[in-house]
């Protein structure tokens, strides 16, 4: 989902953790839920903090979706459990801070709705807050984009879909708009330069425009975007491609959209065949879809703790899940290769994050354990660290959208846990 | 789904059963679909035939839903198969006609999009047409009001509801409205007396406003009601309640509200507890919500042929499943018991169905079988006949909405798959 809210000081100050909890807050519920507590998709209401921490596990009963299915009858691959005790008084220091925090206090901190900690194919870790339960399926944001990114790797490994080409010649549609002259490569990287702002607390950024097209919820009058698709050629160039990294999430549904002309496959029934029935997941996923029924290939992707899990240690696996290989190698040594550092030295990231480049709809830190990252706001992660055989997956629903106000409180967080795991 | 169409009778005859097949039309394929395949739940396009053959089986889609989960991580019940070759070529004759149809002909005619039928707890008939998978979740329309009905019947007979109790009592803000003095009894035998028409062929009828409150996705201005419990206190009273059958939707909704103030559970989860998760189903199924999150009691389910097929088995069985009593058998034998006969005669459907009665949102042929019907518009039915040990699920997307004017073709078809089958 295209988020409404931005960090509100005021709100998070009255809302901690605990208060915000929709246990507390009531939000939706009721026969009829009160006034005072109806949320909706139409004006955005229920992306606000606190009524978000009740959305991100309700995000169907707000729009239409599709469905993702786990796609068979057999019971699901299940996790050896090894729960290690200790992982909650794992201390840290946030980024600019003197006083540790543990991973139990990081947890109210940051709003977490649910995190599960994977070492070696075990489950070290697996806590639920909030509105979260094991089979709660939650937004998972622009995390979305990291498999749309996969999907794309996989169609680059087995010859199907030419990086060098230009989105023109895959989408004869946006030939004439910004994406027109970019090559795949630069949109998987989002380097392409384009006049789109997507500075959620300027009202006239184009975001706004780009999550209005997509929204299913509110009248599109004719003449305007009906949906993502009407929406992306009006996009238009500024600068020059692969120079700079720029994140979009324009750049997500572009590759979406170039996926499925490739496959004449939505990414949802893309995932659902290439990945998704084939891991034994626990719970169908869905996308939220726009009023022409196309998916949100950008940040409309909900599912299961335990089944991000799934994928993510088949991602850290190198493909291979319970002795097959589900995607090859060669797409997912693509990812782990890494971006240009230069591209991202140059965007706004690069101030914080400090060598980190971006790959294939992938974060890579290009830190010493070669970890790498799916990253959604309000604290969405999958966080692979091929060192520590480390899978995190946190889901959260913080007042902050910006995952770079969450980074204090979280990398160094996951980098202490990892430590750990290598020392046992 | 409350219908927006009804039969078009010049539709109808362009159209037959494989021109309408959604494999044909096109509507919402491509990336984007074409403008001429675009359809939306907003202006009412994608209820109409024959687009309304592809919607049925993509309703979550087209509006905001909440699951019904299958439950648990094991396999599902499957039945045994035992295919009989021969029931296709049975042989029937519709009513008021002189010329024979075989089932498999009466399935074009139908429109049908899937058809199971057990005989003894087995596979005896499993079909698919149209846009339908053995996977594929079909909207149930009207026979959800049956599911609604079951649940009241358990909550009747475990003590937890009381059918003499008036309607007031347990909802006061219907007090003032139509139902204010009617009885729960007279609300789940609709015989409720209301100044309210669901002709759907009348644009003034009340249905339309009531399924506009529910619509999730168009706009409620301030001081409109804003969702189906915002619209039923307006409903009048017209006559005396108890004496004749009238069959209204809002009957089954403020059913679903009684039971939910009752239990402080929405029907889609208690659905999920009572019963959808204690059945092996092979699929979740869910309930289009209205725009405050409530599910729609009256039409809104969606669920697999085979699940439904597991349910109506399991209601065949006096509510055993799997060694275990699922729902109590009293409140399978108070269906079974059938309603007010001279209720029923007293209506319109008393023309056509004669002798028919209607209990606890269940309609009752009083035939020597004892058969029994969940029904819903454009040609959704769950027929049971116990006599022949017989349970068909007969899913389907026919231009004629209302089920009188499919009963020629349906209804003499069941008696004879159950004579033959009585006869085997």
């Amino acid at each position: 989902m295209v988020t409404v809210s931005t960090s509100i000081d005021a709100q998070k100050i009255i809302h901690d953790a605990h208060s915000s909890n929709p246990a507390e807050t009531g939000y939706m519920r009721g026969f009829p839920p009160p006034i005072d507590k109806r949320i909706n998709a139409r004006d955005g209401s229920f992306f606000k903090f606190p009524a978000l921490r009740y959305s991100v596990v309700h995000m169907r009963e707000f729009m239409p979706t599709v469905n993702v299915p786990r796609g068979n009858s057999r019971p699901p691959v299940e996790f050896p459990l090894a729960i290690d005790e200790n992982i909650d008084s794992i201390k840290f220091f946030p980024t600019g801070s003197t006083t540790p925090l543990t991973i139990a206090e990081s947890q109210n901190v940051n709003y977490t709705d649910g995190m599960l900690i994977l070492h070696d194919g075990k489950i070290v870790y697996e806590k639920y807050f909030g509105a979260l339960t094991p089979s709660g399926v939650h937004a998972v944001m622009s995390v979305t984009k990291s498999f749309t990114g996969v999907l794309a790797s996989i169609l680059v490994a087995e010859g199907k879909l030419d990086t060098a080409k230009l989105v023109r010649e895959y989408i004869p549609q946006l030939a004439k708009s910004g994406f027109g002259d970019a090559t795949v490569r630069e949109v998987m990287d989002m380097t392409t330069a384009l006049k789109y702002s997507e500075d959620y607390n300027n009202p006239n950024a184009e975001i706004w425009k780009f999550s209005d097209a997509g929204n299913a919820m509110i009248e599109h009058p004719t003449g305007t975007p009906q949906g993502f698709y009407d929406y992306l050629p009006t996009v238009v160039k500024e600068g020059e491609h692969g120079n700079v990294f720029g994140y979009r999430t324009v750049n997500a549904d572009v590759l979406g959209w170039i996926i499925s002309t490739v496959t004449q496959k939505s990414v949802a029934q893309l995932l659902t065949e290439l990945i998704w029935s084939r891991l034994g997941m626990e719970q169908d996923a869905y996308y939220q879809v726009d009023a022409l029924g196309i998916p949100f290939a950008g940040g409309g992707l909900n599912a299961t703790l335990r089944d991000l899990a799934r994928f993510g240690e088949m991602m850290r696996r190198g493909g291979e899940w319970q002795g097959k290989q589900i995607i090859p190698r060669k797409a997912i040594e693509d990812i782990l290769n890494g971006g240009n550092k230069k591209a991202f030295a140059a965007s706004i990231y690069g101030k914080t994050l400090k060598g980190w480049s971006y790959r294939n709809m992938w974060w890579i830190t290009e830190n010493c354990d070669g970890a790498y990252m799916a990253r959604g706001v309000h604290g969405q992660a999958i966080y692979i660290d091929p060192a520590a055989k480390m899978v995190i997956i946190r889901l959260a629903s913080s007042p902050h959208s910006s995952n770079l106000e969450l980074d204090a409180t979280s990398l160094p967080a996951y980098q202490a846990i990892a430590d750990y795991l290598i020392s046992k």
